[in-house]
């Protein structure tokens, strides 16, 4: 595919600005070919009107004709072959088998909510049943469903520039519940970017849907996001990335004359907690598994594990020594950019520096050009406590072993934690029995709490979590990942005393799409 | 029950400030016995304290203990026999008849979340179960649930003084999703608060809960809502009453280092749209049934129709004179507080004086002390769609008729109008089918849509939405009235690879609960 630098504006390219800049290869520092325009004021204004016009329809489509929709953007990414993985890795640094995965992911996760919807009872249909001789009122026909929220604004992520970005799970979420979306593409992978923005245009265009479904613009400076955050328009935020900007989006939000929800997941540090006996069971195993879930992508995943907590001993002494050996056998890749690179030498020489914290091993690097060390800390809990910068996310390939002296310390380091997305205990069955107050602490600190896995690996599916307390989200309520996604981007509506021919399909006395039903406050998939 | 003017701070009587205020008869203008103290900032920090402390064992209580819980709530209040009633007359000026129903409601609502709990399905479990030799890599057991958020702030509202107050909504929801609460009482109705918060503690004596499960305090000022929405330890507001208020609640939670969601219920003018084949065939009935919502409760229902819309027609001129007539025939009682009176004598008052607004009728009032007199006002579309004021809620017995010159013209009404909690239909079958594109309008602007209804009545069940778009309230993802308020006070929580013995009983192989869930997609609800 010839890439054209465009917007997509409803259907049509638009290049009206005189702004643009080009996507870097981080491999090498190097520009890569074609000029992305920066979205002018106008394109943004265009793409939202768009996406309202189109929302009126579009959220009174089938579940199955979204479905097919969904189905038919993976049909087009696919159809994108080689070429959309060559500039992915160009532009991202990530090689040829992690694209790959996060493609079949983005497939599938978008084939995931395609089910949903045809299957249908995602919309929590309610019924409760008119009673018109009950004493001392009648009580009236009343029934409910989650209907979509409106135009949505979806930003692209830099960490998953596929599975995250234009067609990910934001995207895939927001269209299942019958939302549009204006997207803003990810300048880090601008052409990756268009050649999925284009997919789905066409996808829109097979399925025959309104073109303002789905638009997409490009652009580097925060005006973009802002002029689409405190559009009128826009009724709710997806995104992926930074602390400062996903705060930055969330405080406009509830600036706004309307305040929207903004579904901001920022980053966490992901504690591990290594527990006494499985130190003395599995020290090598865990270690190995650490270290390869610290370095994996090099360390740009939401959920790198950037603590790890033990109990003072001589196996926690060995565990972390070991891990540090480990770490010094692994060659490390390039990060996603520049930026992204100049943040994590910051935070890790931030940690040298702090008094009390030692080095336990760096790894290699497989970049000349742009050489991201991963590193392996230690320190104790006194200083952990007092040094708050060392519980600051890290982002890459960077973790600290922190030994406390006590249980009752332990579990301090544990209320102490501010809200993350995930929390691993490596333990035996003794371990968890003697620890279950641990368990208890992290239960209100994360989304997602592991035993003697690591966090790294977040399953696309209904019980998934990927969410967590503030700071880790702007929304706890709620996941990013899995199909429970898809309830960011509705509400529910009552229809009092509706005729049958003037009720959703949903709310039919003969349940024309066999749903399961809250009838009369029983689960039921019948008519009634 | 002698009152003694004192908070409750987590079981016990409390009353250190040097501040006090009395309520105040509306009927009569007169002070009502008892001082009651304003709460300190020590008194609201130890409430907090203790919800905080509570939570962690409460939480974690069975739903049935919960169930019972509420439902010894609900004995409580009723055991409070007329002392209750007579007290809260006095206070507020509501009749004995509304009083005893609204403690029905009240009481009825407390079963129903116990029910809720007891049938146990409500926490969403989703079990994933793992395939170890899943290719490229193995999927993990993955399991979901909700939790409690954390320890809420409830404020109490003036106009439910039982069924929104102490006991009302908000609190029984958060509850029953497992949080600990912290009541701000209403100044208006300090007494019957003082009785119903007696009433709840007793109930957490006797059933052996943490003391810290519930606390209330008492204040006129701001300074107390303020310490409740400031404080770290508070995750979530619950709030009815005015926009100013509850924006001003909602601002100062978003701007905290943790932000933390504000379910503030801030009013509405629930649009009655009267459609040309109702307008022939039943007008009498409608203006009958119109003029008697506007006046239930002397108008002051959050559902209360504020406008009424109608195509210009013979029929439509007619139907607006008999509602000023009907209106004319009808005595409206004291309003709340004198704050509640001048702010609608006020809003009538600008009503009165835009050019082009008349008054078709207006009520008598039965108070001789502080009338409160309903208005009927009517205008023209343009006069209205030019004047913004006149769309604002008038808190009271008020409404205004706008006549449409083209269906055009009403639909542009309907456009323009705000969020709302409902919008009302009054629609022959011919009607509806002429005019679906309204519906679909409306659909977007409300949380409940009624046929051939009124507004005010809301149905405590499983299907109802009391909600709506801002600035109805400031979440519309959510309802404050019927089952699904529980869900405003949980956030999910997945368990990754638990052994089954540190599972919480709802994801549980054998399902010892016996509740519905999603195992592997199918929802079932038997053992795995």
């Amino acid at each position: 595919m010839q890439l054209n630098g465009k917007h997509i504006i409803a259907g049509n390219f638009s290049k009206n600005g005189n702004d643009t800049f080009q996507a870097v290869n981080p491999t090498s520092g190097k520009l890569l070919p074609i000029d992305f325009s920066e979205a002018t004021h106008d394109e943004i204004e265009q793409a939202i009107q768009q996406a309202e016009v189109a929302f009126q329809h579009y959220r009174k489509v089938s579940g199955s004709q979204k479905a097919e929709f969904l189905e038919k953007i993976g049909e087009e990414i696919m159809a994108l072959g080689d070429d959309l993985l060559k500039r992915c890795e160009e532009e991202t640094g990530l090689p040829q088998g992690r694209l790959q995965g996060e493609r079949a992911r983005t497939v599938n996760q978008l084939k995931m909510f395609a089910d949903l919807l045809r299957e249908g009872s995602w919309v929590d249909a309610r019924i409760d049943t008119a009673i018109p001789d009950r004493q001392p009122l009648p009580k009236a026909d009343l029934r409910m469903m989650q209907i979509a929220l409106g135009p949505v604004g979806v930003f692209g992520a830099s960490n998953f520039p596929l599975a995250f970005s234009v067609a990910g799970g934001d995207a895939a979420s927001a269209l299942a519940a019958g939302c549009t979306i204006v997207v803003k593409a990810h300048p880090a992978h601008p052409g990756t970017s268009e050649m999925v923005g284009r997919a789905i245009m066409q996808a829109a265009r097979a399925c025959n849907l309104p073109k303002g479904v789905f638009s997409m613009v490009q652009g580097k400076t925060p005006y973009v996001s802002m002029a689409i955050v405190n559009h009128s328009l826009i009724k709710a935020i997806g995104f992926t990335g930074s602390f400062k900007v996903g705060k930055a989006l969330f405080d406009a939000a509830a600036k706004r004359e309307e305040p929207i929800p903004v579904y901001a997941e920022m980053g966490s540090i992901n504690p591990v907690f290594v527990l006494p006996g499985a130190l003395k069971e599995q020290s090598e195993k865990i270690a190995q598994g650490l270290v390869n879930s610290v370095t994996l992508g090099v360390g740009q995943f939401c959920t790198n594990p950037g603590v790890v907590f033990s109990m003072q001993s001589p196996e926690s002494e060995e565990f972390a020594t070991r891990s540090g050996e480990l770490l010094q056998e692994i060659s490390t890749g390039v990060m996603l950019t520049d930026k992204i690179r100049e943040g994590y030498n910051e935070g890790v020489s931030k940690f040298s520096k702090v008094e009390g914290v030692k080095i336990l091993g760096k790894s290699k690097s497989t970049s000349v050009h742009a050489p991201a060390i991963g590193h392996a800390f230690q320190t104790d809990a006194r200083t952990f406590m007092q040094n708050p910068d060392l519980s600051e996310e890290v982002f890459g390939p960077s973790t600290i072993h922190v030994s406390a002296g006590t249980k009752e310390e332990l579990l301090k380091l544990a209320v102490n934690l501010d809200g993350h997305l995930t929390a691993t205990l490596q333990a035996t069955e003794e371990d968890l029995e003697n620890y279950q107050d641990l368990v208890e602490i992290l239960e209100r600190k994360v989304g997602r709490l592991i035993v003697n896995g690591f966090p790294t690996g977040v399953e696309v599916c209904p019980s998934m979590t990927h969410g967590g307390p503030f700071p880790a989200t702007t929304d706890s309520r709620t996941t990013s990942v899995g199909t429970a996604a898809i309830h960011r981007f509705s509400r529910p509506v009552s229809y009092q005393n509706f005729p049958q021919f003037l009720l959703p399909d949903e709310l039919k006395d003969d349940n024309p799409l066999g749903i399961w039903r809250l009838v009369n406050s029983e689960r039921d998939r019948g008519t009634i």
